[in-house]
């Protein structure tokens, strides 16, 4: 029997955790619950309900796994206990410096139900943070350098968007070459964020907007762009559609690090992705699979990836995954 | 306090072991446990006893943990079961084929005597098995590549060392670049074995030695070379000793899947080890770890890499982990 998956919201990671449970015989998706008319939305899948949110709040689902897909600044903080409540959960809680509190919350609830609530699951936090853990546990004496991109920040290009004058805009960050080259020579360089990512953007400013002003808003602009070396093209509605319609993303986390005097390793994991929300949906799914599984050895509480054994997310048994991949 | 390791076996891996044990503050190395005469070896750490594997036999040795370094062929099919029924072990079985043979009878063992028995851990199998079992349970549709190299195998020199008027080898496995690059591309390529890896022999033979005779045989070895594009280079000793001292190694598992129709994914998992020897005891370290604390918690049996969670292999607390490297 399939495990029952809801998603809740169905946005671009919602639609990406859709199309991952098609890839996984073992998933079925149940339900998409949604903040919207029910009505207003078609899904990807047929024969599956859309419902309101307010159904899920009952408790009485038959769901067996709900994957939040809601946005990590107001959204997760605020549902991923309360539903941890009720069901087996799992989000992409992505703000890094929250995930104590997020995983303590997740934890009450998710405790007091007997329920399973995985926090920040995605890639970064995520597989990235798995390598991480794994690299400095083989080798602690060593270094872990996290580079994103080539790849679009939906964050940074909604930051751009609130300016006065823009209509539109896509964010790239963008790796140096040289700051890649150096870690992977396995020196430790000491690198700035500078050194580290350019950002590029590319934005639709409104008819007659003051378009030196809005560049020297964005590459000023503090947290975001001010600490890097950011370049600002404009271009029209034709060629933002044409050529930056899609959300490719990925990088690398590279560890270099020492076992003796003199002898250096270095360990790359690296991620070039079509569609990141696909792929963080396909993350997503597959540690859902983990979450129903460990609630029925009789497990409850919050977990991230670092707490998951790589046998739970597999839809293969044990004794296939010792004989043909181990 | 520090977890006691004992090691048996001082080659090269034990070796390794020792040399990661120093980068560790919470493992303690114990004593070095060996076949040879003890008093003939010298260790690397002052003030660690050397004892004969008999006293092993005894059941008796405050360890909390034996890391077994003996070879994989005829060695650990014996040891690993029989001293699983003593102590937490852990070992680093690679014979691919015999690893479900080798887990039910290190499981049995183990089990009877309430420990836990790692088995095949280093970096393939090891993080390469973790990384091919991540990557195709995230996105099932898809394929996994794995390249060794460029590196010394050891059994691959060995095989040539047992050519008639052969006095030394050391034989370098290399990844075609061409076959690198097609599944990085996300083509998903169908290679042959001799597509995807060559193979370099550097051999110092004996005076008078007929080198094309020596050519021709390992050229023509089954199994090991004849599946392959192999040059044989002769060297004089001086060379070797000066160019090929070392034992360097590495290597990729590249994965390449999709998520939906035309949206492709690749992750990469790279190694680039100077010492092949000192990584494999450095996960060897981390997984000790791991044997110590499960059974601390009740649990017995045999284990492998892909059951274990990764908190269980970091000396860093769960609270620190989540804090700072999610």
């Amino acid at each position: 029997m399939a495990i029952k998956i809801g998603i809740l919201g169905y946005g671009n990671l919602g639609k990406g955790v859709e199309a991952a449970i098609k890839k996984n015989a073992d998933l079925e998706l149940c339900a998409v619950y949604t903040r919207r008319a029910p009505q207003d939305i078609t899904l990807a899948t047929e024969g599956v309900a859309v419902k309101s949110i307010e159904v899920l709040e009952s408790g009485k689902e038959d769901i067996d796994v709900l994957i939040i897909c809601s946005g990590s600044a107001t959204d997760l903080p605020e549902q991923t206990p309360k539903f941890a409540a009720m069901y087996n959960v799992i989000d992409s809680f992505d703000t890094h410096a929250k995930i104590p509190e997020q995983f303590k919350n997740v934890d009450a609830a998710a405790k007091s139900a007997g329920k399973v609530g995985i926090i920040s699951c995605g890639w970064d936090p995520g597989m990235f943070s798995i390598n991480r853990v794994y690299s400095l546990s083989v080798l602690p004496d060593g270094e872990a350098y996290t580079f994103w991109g080539r790849g679009v920040s939906q964050g940074h290009s909604d930051a751009v968007r609130r300016i006065e004058g823009v209509k539109d805009c896509r964010q790239y960050t963008v790796p140096v070459p040289a700051a890649l080259e150096a870690v992977r020579s396995g020196s430790n360089p000491d690198l700035s964020t500078r050194q580290k990512h350019t950002r590029e953007c590319y934005v639709v400013a409104e008819e007659g907007a003051d378009l030196e002003k809005i560049e020297k808003k964005i590459v000023t602009m503090p947290n975001y762009f001010a600490d890097y070396d950011t370049t600002v093209t404009f271009i029209n509605e034709e060629e933002m559609k044409a050529n930056h319609s899609t959300l490719p993303h990925g990088g690398s986390v590279i560890y270099s690090g020492t076992s003796s005097e003199g002898t250096k390793h270095v360990i790359e994991y690296s991620l070039k992705l079509d569609s990141n929300p696909e792929f963080t949906g396909s993350v997503l799914a597959a540690f859902a699979r983990a979450a129903y599984r460990l609630n029925k050895e009789g497990i409850s509480g919050a977990k991230t990836v670092l707490d998951i054994a790589p046998i739970y997310i597999s839809p293969l048994s044990a004794e296939e995954l010792r004989a043909h991949y181990l």
